[in-house]
């Protein structure tokens, strides 16, 4: 069995996180999905991105066991083991913490949608889950994790498809997509969309949400069957 | 027809954006236009700039309609082009979403003038363009970006030649300039004084916005017939 | 008597300093220690990182005298005494003037444990000891500092093996390790924990620490018998 | 008549300053005296920092005249010739638009002394001169900018080898210093200071100043007969 090729993809896709300014020494991971072997490469834990090579991602199946490598895999391993069961249409995840987007992250806040710039990529303010309750956090912490964040987007009527990005309270922000180039480039994109919201608060404390017809239209302009933006 | 040296120029002119610090990904374009042909290069839609070649330059004439080149033009064409056809003294034009100006923009708010840094570019606060109404954002979104321009500086009794930056409310600025290099130069100016009128109040909430006799000093220093600043 | 292990290692963390971002100009030191001989190494006071070679590196005992070296030691060389005189399991020490914490380090308040980024490397508040009293500060000040730094370790029921990072009221940082990469890592790990605190409180002035289920849990998925982080 | 030696210096410092990222473009100029000469080389106006050379360094008196070079001084001469006129003990003058010196200096607030960083390079807050009357600026605008600078200090009872740095209301801060480097440094700290002055009291609306027994003793860590800071 070969995994060489997402090895390759979660490995081209980690070493974007510190190019980007997305994690300082190793706070941050990101898997990618092969939907057909049901197995998911990820970063071994701990290990710096200096040192980092294809060979060196482990592959893991859907129930966050370790099915090749030599390595640990991150401990946030079963995190992306549920949402990849529950969410069967997304291809890689990103966990980071980015500055702005953990800070939004610890304060328990969403990130209201203030400007084009986040209605181009969706049209809800930026879902923050809740801390779980102890029982949880005493149980089987990661997997609880991701429970926690595919329940905070089903209690606010959101899809997957529609939101790929989230904050998990008093931790750090996900991201996912369809490929890793796409879920990398959510994660910047929200670390972006966090500075700018935090910056609109503090230069107008009553600054209001973009109006809904505004929303509309700029995600439309990116997405959907009449999306404009690109080339097709 | 030959377009190369308006290509060449747009080319040029947008690989400065990300060397400035001035967009994420592809959240920009710049635009030049030759007043002989009537016509525009800009860059394609969505595009990264890692990708960028001189000849991928989109010619538009100034109705948005595509007259060369393979790919989709950039979806701010439409704002480009009626600012060409109404402003006939700019030769470019630079969109971005740079953090502090578009913060600004996302609180509705003009800059003020609070010091000799904004003074030295312009005697008046930076306009922020209230967002347009639902019918012009249902229809041709685009174009009534660059009429809500337009109408936002002649509204507040000001010329396109005194202020060449303005910010479109809940979205992000606009600049530009007789030439490419001014258009551009115009972008990180107004990035810098956003930054610091921001800083400036929240150092000190009741800062007071620079005196008439400053203003009009700073800005003939710079610009009019007794300017002594540059080689002439 | 060759020192040249530790002059070594002390450069090397020396220069980490000016890459991670953590100083400007000479505003910053490492000295690293070595147990049986009871000496260490500490950077030369005043001298450009850009000058410094593992030769320059000075030799110090644990009463803060110099036993090797032709140069002067750094002027906080007696706060790094005294702390390895009063903490023997410690191998190296770090302090610089970075942004984040030297404001807070300036506001005289603990940084509280915001979130999980905070929580993976201590459970306590970061602490920030009081200024000292004129009479310690017209005396032997830098021997002073380091004895303000274990009294309010003590006072506050802490522990240096448990918490390796430290403010001193109204001046900066001081973090420790027992190996040189670690001492350094806690101090661009504190940086950004500064860095976030900071942001967490502007985005949301009622923003509540970490519940303590969380504290426990992520500083036990790093630390203790338990640990699951990282490669065994 | 030689001046290859305050060109070449001037040419060395100016070209420090968007290294040390303190400077936008054109928006900052160094300049050398030679006391002998009763001249001093300065950056030739708006020339970008990529093209300088030091031969482009234009030779000025010490009443603002050109004496030598074929480019036009930065057009604030005057101020720099204004003050080696009074100040004869300084060797090179800086001025700069650094961001958070320059929002402090929009804010017409003196930076209050809150630590020992700034303790550690002058016991007094950096002082902000008030913007001179209407009538000066109207007059000879950089000459009375000298003036207001000079009327400063003395005003607060400082002294301009204590205080190497100041912010002119509403405009930006200048420094100075025995030697370009020094002037030079003196610019960078004081954009390290001002960012962590803004950060303290973000933090702390109610941070108080160091305390008087701290500010003498950092200070006299560094200067003065028994300054123990640096190589002897």
């Amino acid at each position: 069995m070969s995994y060489q090729h997402i090895q390759q993809a979660a490995y081209e896709a980690n070493m974007q996180l510190p190019k980007l300014g997305l994690v300082l020494f190793t706070f941050g991971n990101v898997s990618v999905v092969d939907r057909s072997l049901n197995v998911f490469a990820i970063k071994p834990s701990g290990v710096p991105y200096g040192e980092l090579t294809p060979e060196k991602m482990v592959i893991v199946d859907l129930d966050g066991k370790t099915v090749h490598g030599a390595l640990r895999p991150s401990s946030d391993t079963l995190t992306h083991a549920v949402l990849y069961k529950h969410w069967t249409n997304i291809g890689s995840i990103v966990h980071t913490h980015s500055t702005y987007a953990t800070a939004w992250a610890q304060t328990q806040r969403d990130i209201p949608v203030y400007g084009t710039t986040h209605a181009d990529h969706t049209t809800a303010d930026i879902p923050c889950a809740a801390p779980m309750n102890d029982e949880m956090i005493k149980g089987n912490y990661e997997y609880e994790t991701g429970i926690q964040i595919i329940d905070c987007l089903q209690q606010k009527g959101l899809n997957y498809e529609d939101v790929e990005m989230m904050l998990v309270g008093n931790h750090a922000p996900f991201t996912w997509g369809k490929t890793p180039a796409k879920a990398v480039y959510n994660s910047a994109v929200l670390e972006n969309i966090a500075q700018m919201a935090f910056l609109t608060e503090q230069i107008n404390p009553q600054a209001q949400r973009l109006k809904d017809a505004l929303v509309k239209k700029h995600f439309e302009r990116k997405h959907g069957p009449d999306s404009y933006y690109g080339q097709s």
